[in-house]
């Protein structure tokens, strides 16, 4: 037996292999009948420690539209878990029944430690504050359908850039791309983790700015990620008053941006992205949630050895 | 694009349109197998806001016995929506994975608001007191069926009548087809609204009358509709105790009755049909639950215009 | 119509009729492509009245990998169930939508009583403390493919033996194959019940002893048998913590045991069975897992007569 193929990290992935997923999750969008049986009599098990209905629809429908089956749970109240089984158990026996897991669990390094019970390959579906790769790949094939390419952007990048687990899995993963510029735009208490700032992209030599207000740096971007601001993150309430509305996207701002910007969300919004802008060609977060399908799609069929 | 079609209130659909399903429904129910394999690959979403194991379930089988696949919540606690996500955002992303959404919800209006930002079909599973279009399909198929004709019938409808959706549903559709009668059945306190009896019946020149007593009328019925009369809705406990008797059907009631005439009810029903009917050959309401999957498999064929 | 066939008991079935259930069990391991679209456009209905995800999942598997499709629910809260609709009417109006439910009550008989509203055939997946037979099928599979045969074994059972209701149903299945001894190993409080020692196992000539302490009869047997023992069981503290080791399964007593005994439990387990014995080649519990997918896909099969 070859080795089992997971998919924890974003970073598990090579240039190579990424590339290689998003072509075929490109091939998929193109000839989707081509793809609507490979899975048939497979199972996907959703072990959903924590809900996400975004999420875990997302991996359902993408097993679906293979013609494989799901099972699963939504929470972990209906689950063995409230009986105590650990999770070591739950993953060996739910191995055994299904063909593929895709598992998200409150706490970090969990998805890492299902891997070493499973006889099937593990996909990390969020672990906490740590990994969400799938969100990532989502993000990479977005980009690089709606921008033609992952290389040669300005990407800015709003919101809560500490606690923000996709903004610090995107950098990683931005940073393996050609020349790239950054400009991260957050209140000064929730700039980007020192690691981030010196390990990803010192390190790496990438261009980057910090700032803190979005309407400042609006019409030098080719691509907008937008990210929720949570107000118990200020330190305090004048702080929160004077710059709140910096990180609320709407369409006065809209309109200092270049005409081919695109705007990105990892979903579900608050308010940081007023409605109105929903109707605005630029504005791509829900385009982003079908490729997050698509992506998945690939993923399945490249971690079964399918394709 | 054609422009998509939804089932919002049995009204969206003209007696042509309904006679269309109705052959169809009937056509699934003789060959079976040459509708077993036409969703294969589609994915039915069910956004169930507020849980109704039948209906789910109606709905649920009805997309597997045409081979399609369903995902979705059946209580809002594990959805996005306890995160604070709205209804249009749902929708947008959900009608990305979906082929057809099936959507309880507690608000009035609800889905229709929903057929605002689907790129797909939306069929109304129950919208809180507000329409509930499948069951009246559900209905008229199963008195198409039974009595082999929606017109000439007298119609014997008992319970509440005040709040009951249900029944204002039938009455709408039903006051399309010809020559049914009308034995409205319930406390005075729980009569049929005003604009029920002015712009539907009055209007469209329906005959009907309106009784207190099941007893007194159950002679004449082809059809009795039963619905569920809670005790709450009563002025007071004299009234209550004086009357409650008459909203029970039971063996002796049923020996009063036309030996062709047909039971039916909507379902779940507590205890105002005794279970010593069941077994009676004109209780037809388990029947009815079943004409419902067949109702739905028509009716989401249609939608998606495969038939 | 056929009499319609259910499993309520695992003394339902003859030894004949078992037999050929293992042996279809035992072809669908070996050719599971020949048996992957049986089941195609059927559906499995699985309505948990309490939660039990090993056992749902088991179930929902076996469907899915007969090409089938499953729908239910996991809890009763987000169920009619909430609404007060009785067992009787969910079970009549299930089995119009689905071709065979497998059920799971805290009710003791409970499954029997669904038999008797319910057009398609009922599996018991557990009623309260009385019969879990699809468990029972799972052990005597996995003693019959591990231990080449069901006869001529030596067999301790340990733990709580009396209100354990998988020992009970296992002596009594085990009762009906030739030559087997057991060691029942339990603290004196938690031996088995006088009816399964007088009706049992003394009627029907079965050699059997009693023992308290696990590491005294280890290295006698073919198959150990653990089963969890609640520390509320016992009588009193100072009883506990002198036998609560004796009901440990660890690598000191493994050492104690023959070369090819087996081990099984029925899952899940808390603490009965310390981790480090898992990765001896000994400890079958989640192969005996996996085999109970495939005894409940053979199971379907037969119960419907496609097989």
């Amino acid at each position: 037996m070859n080795k089992i193929k997971h998919l924890i990290d974003p970073m598990d992935l090579t240039v190579d292999e990424l590339n290689e997923i998003f072509s075929l999750a490109e091939d998929i969008i193109k000839y989707p009948k081509e793809y609507s049986s490979l899975m048939q009599g497979r199972i996907l098990a959703t072990l959903f420690y924590e809900p996400s209905t975004r999420t875990r629809f997302s991996f359902e429908a993408a097993m679906m539209r293979l013609g494989g089956s799901v099972l699963g749970f939504s929470e972990p109240n209906s689950s063995s878990v409230s009986k105590g089984e650990s999770l070591s158990d739950t993953i060996q026996i739910v191995s055994t029944y299904s063909d593929i897991i895709a598992m998200r669990h409150p706490k970090e390094g969990s998805a890492k430690v299902a891997t070493m019970f499973s006889s099937v390959p593990v996909i990390n579906a969020g672990d906490g504050g740590h990994q969400h790769p799938t969100q990532t790949l989502t993000d990479l094939l977005s980009i690089r359908n709606l921008k033609e390419s992952i290389e040669n952007n300005v990407i800015g990048i709003c919101g809560d850039l500490k606690f923000g687990r996709t903004v610090h899995s995107l950098l990683k993963a931005m940073s393996r791309y050609k020349n790239n510029k950054f400009i991260l735009i957050s209140p000064k208490e929730l700039t980007i983790p020192e690691y981030i700032r010196e390990e990803i992209l010192i390190e790496n030599n990438i261009e980057f700015m910090e700032v803190e207000r979005l309407e400042d740096v609006i019409d030098k971007l080719d691509i907008l990620y937008m990210t929720r601001v949570q107000k118990e993150r200020f330190f305090n309430e004048e702080e929160y008053i004077r710059l709140k509305d910096s990180y609320i996207l709407d369409k006065n701002k809209m309109k200092l941006a270049k005409k081919d910007m695109i705007v990105l969300h990892p979903l579900p919004r608050l308010n940081e992205i007023s409605k109105e802008v929903d109707g605005d060609p630029r504005a791509c977060y829900f385009k982003q949630a079908e490729y997050g399908m698509y992506v998945r799609m690939a993923l399945i069929l490249k971690l079964l050895e399918v394709k």
